[in-house]
């Protein structure tokens, strides 16, 4: 990692974990009530909680690093675009982490929502940050009414049945099954793509790119969300417990399909390889404003964790 | 129950129950493999076996009737409108009935989603017709960006940590708890009280009410939103398991703070009467056409189940 992108990365993390908190905190306060306002504070917390559980930060960086290569990257309301997607990926870690679905004790080395405050809890906190994702895109900054509906089409088809969900349900249904390459691909672009995409077509859109732009962009969106998967799997093989914070090997445990297991740990890594290239050529029309967006590639193919 | 009144909410019905499996079905057919598509088609399949659960359709129903009394109920997007509300409504039951939550197995004399399905399909389902919801109201149909946002600021609101999910918060934490009358009108208030009168706002808004007609309608929405949850208290305790569909007394059994708990069922009927006679006075300022508003508020609080 150059100094150049260590340093954008910190400050993309620092922006969006200074903005989250004060978007889902401080509910509850306008009730004089002691019961109804305490069970408020305490959905407040543990959405706080869930959200600043020491993630990387990929799709907020994403929005940033879009708006960057548009030369807009101090543009009103990237905070919040960037807090609204990890709004709604943190949610789906929470209700993912859930017993009924991968039944997680452990995220990132921090006890799960639903081990830390309880399921119901989870449950709810999962349900919250989904519809604040939208209240918060919903009252961006601005008067461009236009963008902000356009913003909020294309979040919420990706955190929809064909998107976000979609990939959950196929993932859910694929254990203890074979599925073919075709079909590991479409639950990742689901499951995982879907979000990463729109976090580069929603900083695209707020920083009014072109048609080219936009049609450029998604092609680098595509190839990272597939390769971010990829990686991932690769991870899940090659880390020990400690460093990855979770259970090491647990889509293996529960026999869940991946690319290593298709296509061996070779070929798993030439196709990260190739989707990186892939990634790279996506940009050839943007200017070295773009560094943080080729620098992300490929960060998400190098990363241990 | 006047003839009209049956015809207007039989008519209701039937739009919202037509519009419904169109706007949720039809996932899955887009992919070739046959994994991906059965899981996703699955997912559809539970969503709209959730939506379409013989549900009485009083939110959609106020969205007509809203529409109506404004002289606008042939606008287009009402349906959208009445079906992604019914949405929300119905991933709060999927997600409420759960064994971490109510661990209801009955909804109206059906299995719930979870019984029917399996856990982590309702957990999916519910994730996914919020998200559905959204998408709807943002692609409504003409090209009104502002009222579609305005929409989305209101049902956003509505349906988050400071509306339905915090309503949700405070009766999870009320159980075995003495909560005070203030305590209680303040988690209705959320937990069912800011969908219904949101559904009345959303319908208003669409059709162009001026402030004092936003304002009076509001005041109506407000008082049915309260004695809709006061009716709800008494038919749990007068009613049995056969007409009601799920356990009887199944809120006194989790020592679940009633009104008729606190009020004594007299006092809760005199209420919810009262909350009537409210409704009836926020809407003097309009019309016949205002009928089916009126009649909708005798409805909720004449209701056996």
């Amino acid at each position: 990692m150059t100094p150049d992108f260590a340093n954008f990365l910190a400050h993309c993390q620092q922006r969006v974990q200074q903005a989250l908190p004060s978007l889902l905190g401080n509910i509850g306060s306008e009730y004089a009530d002691a019961d109804a306002s305490s069970s408020l504070q305490r959905l407040g917390e543990a959405s706080i909680y869930s959200v600043l559980n020491g993630g990387k930060r990929v799709r907020a960086s994403l929005v940033y690093a879009t708006a960057q290569a548009l030369g807009h990257d101090s543009r009103a309301g990237l905070d919040d675009i960037a807090s609204a997607i990890e709004m709604i990926h943190a949610y789906s870690l929470v209700h993912d982490d859930l017993p009924a679905m991968d039944d997680d004790d452990l995220r990132r080395g921090k006890p799960t929502c639903h081990i830390a405050y309880d399921e119901a809890t989870a449950i709810l906190v999962g349900d919250a940050l989904q519809a604040r994702a939208f209240e918060v895109i919903a009252t961006l900054p601005g008067t461009n009414a236009e963008a902000k509906l356009a913003l909020i089409q294309q979040l919420s088809a990706a955190a929809g049945p064909r998107g976000m969900v979609g990939g959950q349900a196929i993932d859910l249904a694929a254990v203890n099954q074979q599925l073919d390459l075709a079909a590991l691909q479409t639950m990742h672009q689901l499951k995982t793509g879907a979000l990463i995409r729109v976090a580069i077509a929603m900083g695209a859109t707020w920083c009014e790119a072109d048609q080219q732009q936009l049609a450029a962009l998604d092609r680098y969106g595509k190839a990272i969300g597939l390769s971010f998967q990829v990686q991932d799997d690769i991870i899940d093989i090659e880390s020990n417990t400690e460093t990855l914070g979770k259970t090491q090997g647990a889509d293996q445990a529960l026999n869940k399909p991946t690319f290593p297991a298709l296509l061996g740990i070779d070929g798993a890594k030439q196709l990260a390889q190739d989707l990186h290239a892939e990634a790279l050529q996506a940009l050839t029309g943007f200017d070295e404003r773009a560094a943080p967006l080729r620098d992300l590639s490929h960060y998400i193919i190098a990363r241990q964790h």
